[in-house]
Formats: C-alpha cells, structure tokens, sequence
C-alpha cells in the first residue's frame, strides 16, 4: 500500500454528548431500552433533557470517537461529519481540532443545531443513548471529499450514519471512492436497533464492500437474525476479509478467513461509565492494522484502549493512550 | 430568626466552565499564575480556547456551585446571575434548576454571550482559571427581588461579582435587604487578585455588612496585606461576626469572637482538580449553620465537602453530600 497523508478518515455524526447520571427508574419511566441508542427529535430532546439531573457536556460521535482514540494512539486522522456553527458546533470543531485531527466539514449556518446525544449513565456503569441528530441530516455526498479519501488507509463508517438520509449517500460515495483508491473500507455497526432498522442495507454493504468489520455480539447477531454467538461468527468469516467482535467482558474475537483469535478483556479496576467502549477498540485494532501487526495484537490493543475508555465518565480517553500501549505491551 | 422559604441565595456570575488538562508550560507561555482567576475579554478567549485540549463543559461559577452543593446537602437554595439565552445558557439553566434551585433571573436576549471560564487544570490538580465575563455584566440591581432575600436566611455573596460593574450595585442591594430584614448576610473573598483589585469595599463590606465571611489563606492576608495567617486570623477576628479561612491540605480555621476552631482536612484518596474546593467548603459551612449546629461540625461538614469536590474534574458534588456527610459523622 503507497503512503497516505491519514491513517484513518472517520466519517459519522458529529455530536455533543450531554451525560448525566440516571437510575434505573429514569430508564424505565422514559420507555428506554438500557446499553442502546434511540433517535428522538427536537421536542422530544427537550422534554427528556428537562427530566434529567445535571450533565456534562463533551464532545462524541461514535466514528469521532474513533479518530481522537486514534489521534491518542499517535495515528494521523481526519475526520468528516457536519455541525452548526452554533455555540456547540464551535466545542465539537474545537475539540476534534485540538487533537491534530483534520476536520474541514463546512458548518451549517442555519437549520437544526448542533446534533446532541442525551446519556443517561445508570449506577450499574451501563449507557442509554438518545440522539436528537440536528445537523447532521444535512451530511451529503458534496462533504465527502475525493482526494481526502484516497489520501487515507482506511476510511471507517459507523453504522449510524445510515439514519440521516442523505449521509447514506456520503456513505456509499466515500466506500466506492475507497475502494476505486485501493483504499480499506472499514464499518462498525454500532447498535442492535441501528441494524434492524437497516439490516438489508448492512449485510449488502458487508458482504460487498466492507473490509474491516467492527460489531459487538448483539449487533452481529441482529445482522444474520442467529440466536448463538459462534452462529454469526460462522458467518461473518465467509462475508468479510476481518471481522473484530466485541464481547464486553468476555474480550473480543478478531477473525480473519481461517485465522481466529480469542482476546480476553483487559482488567479494569472499576466500570464507570461504557460510553464510547466500542469506539476506543476500533481505533486500537485499527492503529495495529494500519501498522501491519499480526491481528491478536490488534485486538489485544483495542481491548487496551477500551479498558481506558470505561474506567472514566466520557466517551474520549483521558490519558495517553501511546504510553498505555506501551506500557501495557512491555 | 422566623422561617423561610430558603436557606440560602446565592448571587454571583452565572458561569460555563470549560475544562482542559494543562501543563506548567502551558501555564508559564500563557503568563498565568497558578491558582488565580484572571479575567479576559472576548478576543483573548478566543486566543486561549484555540491553544487548549479537548474539553468538558460544565455548570460553574463560584457562588452557584456553592448552591449546588448545599442542594445536594438537602438544604434548600436560590440562585440569581445573568445568563444570555443561548445554548450555554440553556445549559446553565438547564443544571442548576434540575436540582431543585430556584433561579428566576431572565436571560438576556442579545449582547454578549453566557459567561465561560476556561480551566486549566494542571498535573498538581491545581485549576487556573480565566474568565470571559459575557452577560454577567449586565447583572444589576433590578435583578434583585427583595422579597426572595427577606425569604432567605443567608443571602451569599462572590466576591467576584465586584468585577462586573454593575453587579457591585446588585451586590449593595442585596446586601441593603437582607440587614433591613434581619438576614444574614455572606461573602466569599474569591481570589487574591480580586481581593487586590477590590481591597477598599471589601474591607468596608468586612467590617460593616458581612456576618459571615468566606477567605482563603491567601485571600485573607491580601486583604489585610499581613505577612502570615495568624496575623489576618486576629485581625479578621475584630471586623466579623463569623470567618471562616480555608488553608488546603492544613483544613480550616473558623472563628466567632472568643470561639475559635482549628479542623482538619478530610482525607482524600487522590486529589484530582481542586476548581471549586471553596465553593463547596462554605456550601458546608452554611448547611450547618443554618441549621444552627456548632462552628466546629459547620467546619468538618464544609471540609467533607470540599474533600469530595477535589476527588474528581470539575466543581459540583458527583455524588449526594448529604449521604457522604451522614456517613461520615456517624
């Protein structure tokens, strides 16, 4: 492969989280499903946002997640998603810009704001999402840059990106730019509703043109419809060149035709808040790929970044995640 | 002293906080001194955010982090400071009313924007702050209803406020009430530079309309320009119905006429960020003292709280006060 300015170019929804701690009450009485992400609109925003305790606000995003993981890692990183210019359009292009990330998505000056995902963080360190997406409808083919995408090693979708409608478009443009580049496609499928909401669409694009794909075990079970775990990684082994799945404690299990590796979890002191796990495992596993390590140290540095990720409140690793690598792995 | 509808109302700027871990170096090349607030207009704000990390946003602003924390200590709270109506000021809003406060203050619909205060929050867990005042200036004496402050026991006043000018007039209001209807009234010195900015009227507030006042080590010697503690400790003794001088890690010394308690900090695991150490000491102090309980228990309760507050980023209680100090006195 010829040398890339990027690493990685994520394209997702460029979010706000607002967290704030709720009891399983709260879960219940709002109707919510727990560890899952629904979409709400703008006055259904507001209404939960009124029921809920005092937050913090941080930048998030899963795909955005991904890319300042990786830019922690010290891999290069762009990043294309669409915001307002509005107070909280301003923190995330901060933010996302502060880590070196190229992100050069042009603001929306009017229409909805600033897209916001409520997070209610249960006691049981559990996170249960609701979206309200704002601007980031607007996310269109014209944002997806040619020249970006060639220039990347891999450019990484997050499965969310197919509920705006015309970010699907952006989607498929940037997969099809990717490919004709001799460039990886890497997808995570990040929620069991997103794919159920767009399963045929998902096991097309696996199937086709999808080289890296990142799920957890209820998501790749939604995927092919199995009731069992090893079901699906039957099948994602005959779809897909790399699959890495997710299994929360239970570690991860990164597959590649005939090679499979079983990584356990790294220990953690205490579970605070699983926000954005995920998220931090893509972009360690990706972080080895990128640099041609063999695929359970991919996995074992995912695992890594994630352990980091939910010891804390927030989505975003809070320390260098290169010197816990390098800690870790000597 | 008859009932009323709250403990205590706290005025003061309405505040964003943004948070961002920060070396010594970044301390040093910014011409900052550790420790202090320094306030900045809208262009240096800029200039400043665009050198920082990634941040957390969150409700601040000294005298309402002092009435978030008495409401987590299950005392009843009221807090008047001017906010624009634009997304940080919604989110202001949003925080301090979902805990209960009552904080009627209209937004202002135009000029500049809701206060923010960028934190730099060094590897010492020291904060140095800076602070873009936005629509805190036009806090004024209108925005003072008498009647909340005849319903409040203790009307607690930042020192802070003396920086916006007319704020100041807001402040001599407030204070005018509160002694015409037989309340207490409370100050918190805030920080060195603003004692030094302000010495004369706060001198004149100390010994003629503060019953209960609020300083640390540093802040109670540059008010009286003395050379070491006990030196400010005697003189402070004379002009104050009530003191109370927080020293850090040496815990705190509280003083009423010939009473005089010396109580040590709470233990802490880890000291993580020390923004809003103060502010949750007096929310402490206040609980039990209006609650008349003795100076001494006023003082541990007030160091509890602020020992929780340094455990972690960021300035407001994480968990409930009122459970932590339950168990902790009993």
């Amino acid at each position: 492969m010829s040398e890339t300015r990027f690493d990685v170019v994520g394209i997702g929804n460029a979010i706000v989280d607002v967290l704030a701690h709720a009891d399983d009450q709260f879960i219940n009485e709002n109707g919510l499903v727990k560890g899952t992400m629904s979409l709400v609109d703008e006055a259904m925003a507001e209404t939960v946002y009124s029921k809920m305790g005092p937050g913090i606000e941080c930048s998030g995003g899963s795909a955005a997640n991904t890319i300042a993981a990786l830019a922690s890692l010290g891999s290069s990183g762009a990043f294309v998603g669409k915001v307002k210019d509005d107070q909280l359009g301003k923190v995330f292009r901060h933010d996302i810009t502060s880590l070196g990330i190229s992100f050069d998505t042009a603001a929306d000056n009017d229409g909805a704001s600033t897209a916001r995902c409520m997070i209610h963080v249960t006691p049981d360190a559990q996170r249960t999402m609701q979206t309200f997406l704002g601007a980031c409808v607007t996310l269109g083919p014209d944002d997806i840059d040619d020249d970006l995408i060639a220039d990347s090693r891999v450019t990484y979708l997050e499965g969310y990106l197919w509920d705006p409608d015309q970010a699907k478009q952006a989607f498929r443009k940037a997969a099809r730019v990717a490919e004709a580049s001799g460039r990886l496609v890497s997808l995570s499928l990040s929620d069991p509703f997103c794919v159920d909401r767009h399963r045929d669409d998902f096991l097309d694009l696996v199937k086709n043109h999808v080289n890296i794909l990142f799920a957890n075990e209820e998501e790749i079970m939604s995927l092919y419809q199995v009731e069992n775990f090893d079901e699906a990684l039957q099948m994602v082994r005959a779809d897909c060149d790399i699959a890495a799945l997710t299994r929360s404690a239970k570690g991860s299990v990164a597959v590649r035709g005939d090679e499979v590796h079983i990584v356990d979890a790294e220990p953690v002191d205490r579970v605070v808040d699983t926000t954005g796990a995920g998220d931090a495992y893509a972009a360690g596993f990706l972080h080895g790929l990128t640099r041609e390590m063999p695929l359970d140290k991919c996995a074992r540095i995912g695992g890594i970044c994630s352990a980091e990720v939910i010891s804390h409140v927030g989505a975003r690793p809070d320390v260098s995640l290169k010197d816990l690598v390098q800690t870790a792995l000597n």
